[in-house]
């Protein structure tokens, strides 16, 4: 991943980091592959029973993820559709890319008291979106395992502080620094 | 994909038939990758060099379908991101479901002229959707070699308006009716 990112990566004023010719937009499968398997080597002993992501940029990876562990996915919704019948969990998370606060949904019937849940998503940043997932799979009395996640901008701390509180977050590039001089990556 | 609509599936209000336990919301990954297979198997002599949709839930078997013949997927955003740099193609959608109009985007740089596209959707209804998908291509100076549908509410028409207008459309399978009584696949 680290390599990939210093290939293809292109940096945007804001703290952006573009990766949409890989990652985000564009997904390379070749790639995509080796992330669900590198996840699936990471978690393959903690019992998942599902993958939970959000969309949209967040599903391609939980789908390798869920190819390789042999379980289904589960991506919550941004906004309420009307695809989404009956009961839902909701909660409010707020987008740092896009500067919004979206509420998520999941129908109650996808997530279950008692299940495994693995968190996938393509980037940690403060943190908002993993715990706006956790709280979900809280409120359905189901576990989180954990997080895989693709891209953690270690320098905006929501990845420490959710590690600090005792959560399994496993990030397959985590930069520690971003400048228009280089990225710094963290020792893992 | 007939069967799997008849044992799980759903039809609500308004022409809606909900797929969220296998197809969205949860993706059901030993079925998604027989997707993948098939679509692959109908496309592998066509020269594919990217795969097409639009977010969130074409995604999953845009993926599905580019693992299995090796190719990128680019998906297309249904509104303008902070995270799309530089030139862009726009077209409009209508959504039958979300009865919204949305503006759909891609980077100019994921599309190029010469490429042989393959346009893959969860859903084909009305046609709208494909029919921006198509919008893009020819903007790009792109050929798009077909679509690959999940479910194609044949009933609707757009399959058929589009597939006479010469588009090659391959539908998994194609609902010519839907009621609370049951449903009936077309002879494919």
């Amino acid at each position: 991943m680290e390599e990939k990112i210093l290939a293809e990566g292109e940096i945007l004023p804001g703290n952006i980091l573009k990766v949409g010719n890989f990652l985000n937009q564009q997904i390379d499968t070749d790639f995509l592959k080796e992330i669900g398997k590198e996840i699936a080597r990471l978690y393959k002993d903690s019992g998942v029973t599902k993958i939970f992501t959000i969309e949209a940029s967040g599903i391609a990876i939980a789908v390798a993820a869920g190819y390789e562990l042999g379980v289904p996915v589960v991506f919550a919704k941004k906004n309420r559709s009307d695809n989404i019948s009956g009961d839902t969990y909701v909660t409010k998370v707020d987008s740092f890319t896009h500067k919004t606060t979206n509420t998520i949904v999941v129908s109650r019937e996808f997530i279950k008291a008692g299940e495994k849940i693995l968190i996938v998503d393509d980037f940690l940043a403060n943190g908002n979106a993993l715990i706006g997932l956790c709280d979900i799979v809280k409120q359905a009395g189901a576990t989180v395992v954990g997080a895989a996640i693709a891209i953690e901008k270690g320098f905006q701390k929501g990845g420490d502080m959710l590690r600090e509180k005792g959560l399994r977050v496993e990030s397959l590039a985590i930069l520690d620094s971003m400048t228009y001089d280089g990225i710094v990556f963290r020792a893992q």
